[in-house]
């Protein structure tokens, strides 16, 4: 299993891309077969599997085949890893504000 | 202003090099001269100084000289619009795992 920082970094390489980026939006929804993901992208059919390709080495998405059609998914947690990182990366004054925001939900 | 995509996207390609996201986690601390930020890196000042070029472009830092010494801080707000884009890209899944921590929140 790659650590954390290994993760990290094939993620947000992953998602250095609006095509890719775009495909992880479409996902978000449901997974999708490889034809509908292709539809909205003025692109070749094997340069959008590259981007898939990339998206499932960094474990962004999965994919599974059935006969000749192949389906891909959102991977569960994929982007836990990031949001984690951001998370880390809040200043003092934005970690006061995050505090306030906790203290609003608990009680209003 | 740039629109939200633009940031984005601007902000993922800054933060996709390991080196430019140890200089934001060490000033998520607090903000640093240049000198400090690159005694931890076996790098020439320039190449460091090309590092704090983009992610000033990005606007993920800003910085202010001083004299001969510049202090460079992150942002506040900088890395907000790749968080709630990562926000966005939940799975209907995860999102009632979110709704049920929200709940847990308000009640325990």
């Amino acid at each position: 299993m790659p650590n954390y920082h290994d993760e990290l970094d094939a993620v947000i390489r992953a998602l250095a891309d609006p095509t890719r980026r775009a495909v992880v939006e479409r996902l978000a929804k449901s997974p999708a077969v490889v034809s509908e993901l292709a539809a909205p992208f003025d692109m070749t059919l094997p340069s959008l599997m590259q981007h898939l390709g990339i998206l499932e080495d960094a474990g962004v998405v999965t994919s599974e085949k059935r006969g000749r059609v192949r389906t891909v998914s959102l991977r569960p947690g994929a982007l836990d890893a990031l949001q984690l990182w951001l998370g880390e990366q809040r200043t003092p004054a934005e970690r006061q504000a995050d505090r306030l925001g906790i203290h609003l939900i608990r009680h209003t």
